[in-house]
């Protein structure tokens, strides 16, 4: 049932292992969290010879289950010192898993800093080759010459040059369906940790590999339908939907309306120039301009959600991909930029030096808090990137996150829980998604538990966003669901579909069961997410974390953010009580 | 009883108030941290609106109480995130103590950043000057054209420009004998407190001050002779003997001959040019080029030991005071630098940035790890130290502490525990200065509980340095007197003597019953000492600390240090041990 691909960096030696039984049913987030759990010290220093990298695919992925062709890379953050899984969808992880690879484990570090190597990996074999032409380049430059030397086929994961440099917002990237080096396990600086081991490149030939065995074909088909059903019919999730046709960024006028887009370092919860960088307008820009703008665009094979985008230059060749809407946040509202040509530049930039776009605008935007510019100054936020790139202390100062960046300048609004910076959505204004941010293990994250489908989509409920009552049951349960559903390998945006829709949502399971031959109900789906979840919390408190790390930062209980005026006022008792399970 | 002077920053209003019951046989550390328990979140930003400042001088300062000049300042450390208090000898201390100032407390901050103020404090009085002319200068500027305007005896309490720049590294400067702007209560970096305060400097005039009121005068003078008596016997204090024949860095030779003087980042525990940088060679040098040069120098009024220096270009004119053992090592040792005038020159750039020299020295240790210099190049080193007063992004990094400076360049080897650098003594060769380095509320400090006494000098017992059995009892007991002396306004250096002569221990404790009439014994040496570490134990576990926080960094488990080829390898249980009171 697959196998174990485990590289030592010290030595560089790979070797294929047997799966050990007990992760015999495992992929994607509970095998990353399960093998770290098992091998790493949680007192390790996390760009030191004792932290690991673990790579796995999905339950489901590399079959023809839809929107599930995603990979989670898991190890302990230099960003927040705590466990970390974060996943991205790419041709990578179904190669990998028809490859019959259920993990790859990076371990050990070579004692010579400074040297980085490629490995390359085939169905039966692992080698290694040096690296050194690829480094300190732009990884635009770098992903079409890979083709070009090794198939146009060959499934990527590499780290740009800010993983070289160690940077704790290094993530780790994998290409895109057209080869584009832009898809990212993007937060907590795995790509740092990948660096600290002198691995530059894994790259896939697939070559020889076999389909993904199913234990039970009907089974897995009936389910496999149902869900791509639920996926056809939700308003959110079909053809022609609102991902469909405007992307994530669809949330942009949405969360403005909402007062809880976070906007100039959080400092407000509207943004005047909202419409300007929002989905519609990048769905009508990128016609406009034609050439190689395009909506509707997918990430990875099999994904019928398709809520990616190109963004064209004026002259209709390509520019950015993809403008989704945290990346777009960050450097747009939350910067006070509201240009998509300066935006698309900023993300792009992101792409190129291998840095995470939540983290990075975050960072762009407590820079300008400390006064390096002005808040709306596109071109000097451009100025401020290439900093990054060029490596210079500024740069290094930049790369390594919101809360760095703000400690070294004494900024004191930092908008980070466990030394992750925020996504786009205001805690102050939409109470759920910041008992999330708060309590996850991962430190201030959306995917975790994405109240804002019931808080502001009405979509799996239908909640007052500033309210606070009941709202750590909400966020329990969807951290517990998604906890399952990074497991599976599916993207996050099938929760839309199944939140709603239960045949969707038993789909979901049916897969996993055709796949595995087990006979998983709904309340294993609350089963694996808890023990997912309780695996990373032992983690973290194995590495010195305690309730007191499940808390907002200070200024948010002291300011009260425009438009509703509203401070966090979520009791402590109450994030604690997220963990009641 | 003396009075507290309350100053919000907010309004800049100041008033005096009556010191509550609770307060007023307290003194030095001991008030300090009370009031910080008393009044601060421990879960506040440590440069917001919610930190206080608390400045106290010793329950004995401003008496006849020998070597007692010492002042005391708390608060929430923006280096380590848990409590601080950091002490210095100086004028203020006494003249503050003659004013009836049990303490001086500051709070709020101004809305409007970059504007400071000068605080000037009469016996009765405390009003607000701006401060824009003393604005990012050198203190070795500013002091002498403060003592111009407002008088030769002004005590002075400033921060230098890295304060004004919130960096983590600012200490808080007061004035020595002589009008240097150079005794730091250093650690932790209080000064970017003061700094995120707005305020610049607090000056002291002392006019119309009375004499500190005994309670039981003969008592009192029975202590003080009792422990001058034991001061001017004890080899280590005695007139001189070794501190005042060769200062505090009659140290680099010891501990470099017993295997435990970090050299070049914590790499090795010997130094080959340790006798070209210790106190044998400053006393000699000092001597020879004549002129400014001095050793057996007094840093604060009525010090008998008088372990200070002057060291004077060659030309015989005043280079840089102190160079004692800690700032010495920091710069010499530590970066692999041999040459006592370059020493000396990063000494005197601390002291007119406003820099803590321990924090300081380990920053260009890492800095130097990280590749920005090579190990003993001082004139780079010189120059990183520019980069700080300067303020440049590297500036910015460099000034913010060894952990900011290592976590930015991707370093592992961080020499720190709480985020807080190591002094100058090895925990893998001198096992109990490890326990007290990871297990004080502090963050790594020697101060804390100085089992070097006893471990390397002989003093208090006679411990095997590198011998685990035992030592959390020496730290414990260490940390427990400490903390006591540490309320009294006695400097550390009287530890040697009354650590060996009982009856100067209890001419201390006389000292203190003489100003209060109290009736403490031994008994309430350790009752009150360890008050005073569950206060601060207590707040940093409200800080979110837990006993995993009371670690030595990772690589010092795995990397054995030469000569003596040893791990750390003090069970964790030991460590927490020290607790067990």
């Amino acid at each position: 049932m697959g196998k174990i691909l485990r590289v030592n960096m010290a030595d560089r030696t790979a070797r294929f292992e047997e799966v050990p039984e007990a992760y015999r049913l495992m992929g994607g987030r509970w095998l990353t969290t399960s093998m770290v759990c098992d091998e790493v010290d949680p007192m390790c220093h996390p760009l030191g010879p004792n932290n690991k990298i673990v790579i796995a695919p999905g339950i489901v992925t590399g079959t023809a289950a839809p929107t599930s062709a995603r990979v989670s890379v898991g190890g302990k953050s230099p960003l927040t010192g705590g466990i970390k899984e974060a996943n991205a969808g790419s041709t990578f992880p179904p190669q990998m898993a028809r490859m019959g690879l259920k993990a790859i484990v990076i371990e050990g570090q070579p004692e010579e800093k400074g040297k980085f190597w490629t490995l390359r990996v085939g169905v039966d074999s692992a080698t290694f080759e040096p690296a050194d032409e690829w480094l300190g380049r732009s990884l635009r430059e770098v992903f079409p010459e890979i083709f070009g030397r090794y198939g146009k086929k060959t499934g990527i994961c590499a780290i740009g040059m800010v993983g070289e440099r160690l940077m704790s917002n290094a993530g780790i990237c994998f290409n895109d369906v057209d080869g584009r080096a832009s898809r990212y396990a993007g937060r907590g600086g795995l790509g740092a940790v990948l660096g600290s081991k002198g691995l530059k490149l894994i790259l896939l030939d697939d070559s020889g590999a076999s389909p993904v065995p199913l234990a039970d074909k009907e089974r897995f088909h009936a389910g496999r339908k149902a869900l791509t059903e639920a996926l056809r019919t939700h308003a959110v999730t079909k053809p022609g939907g609102a991902l469909n046709s405007y992307g994530t960024a669809v949330l942009i006028n949405i969360m403005n309306e909402a007062g809880g887009l976070p906007t100039r370092n959080f400092s407000s919860g509207t943004f005047e120039g909202a419409a300007k960088v929002a989905g519609e307008a990048i769905n009508e820009g990128a016609k406009e301009r034609g050439g190689a703008g395009r909506t509707g665009h997918n990430c990875s094979p099999g994904c019928i959600i398709k809520c990616s985008n190109v963004w064209p230059h004026p002259d209709g060749t390509e520019h950015a991909s993809c403008l989704e809407y945290e990346s777009l946040w960050a450097f747009g509202p939350n910067c006070g930029i509201d240009d998509l040509d300066i935006v698309a530049e900023l993300v792009q930039l992101c792409n190129d030096y291998g840095l995470d776009t939540i983290e990075a605008g975050n960072v762009i935007a407590v820079a300008m808090e400390a006064g390096l510019a002005e808040f709306g100054d596109g071109e000097k936020a451009i100025e401020l990137m290439h900093e990054i790139g060029k490596g210079t202390p500024l740069g290094q100062i930049l790369g390594s996150g919101a809360t760095i960046t703000g400690n070294t300048f004494g900024v004191v609004r930092i908008p980070a829980v466990k030394g992750q910076a925020m996504p786009a959505y205001e805690p102050r204004a939409v109470k759920g998604i910041g008992i999330t941010y708060a309590t996850t293990t991962m430190g201030a994250d959306h995917t975790a538990g994405y109240t804002i489908a019931p808080e502001i989509l009405a979509v799996g409920g239908d909640e007052d966003a500033l309210e606070v009552k009941g709202k750590a049951d909400t966020s329990r349960n969807l951290q517990t669901a998604t906890a399952f559903l990074d497991a599976t390998g599916h993207c996050l945006f099938i929760a839309f579909a199944i939140l709603d829709i239960v045949e969707g949502f038993n789909g979901m399971i049916e897969e996993c069961n055709g796949v595995l031959g087990t006979e998983w109900t709904a309340d294993d789906v609350t089963r694996i997410g808890h023990e997912i979840l309780k695996k990373e919390r032992a983690f973290n408190e194995a590495a010195g974390f305690t309730p007191l790390d499940d808390r907002m930062p200070e200024f948010m209980r002291y300011e009260k953010l425009p438009p509703h005026n509203t401070v966090w006022d979520v009791p402590d008792e109450m994030l604690d009580s997220v963990w009641n399970f």
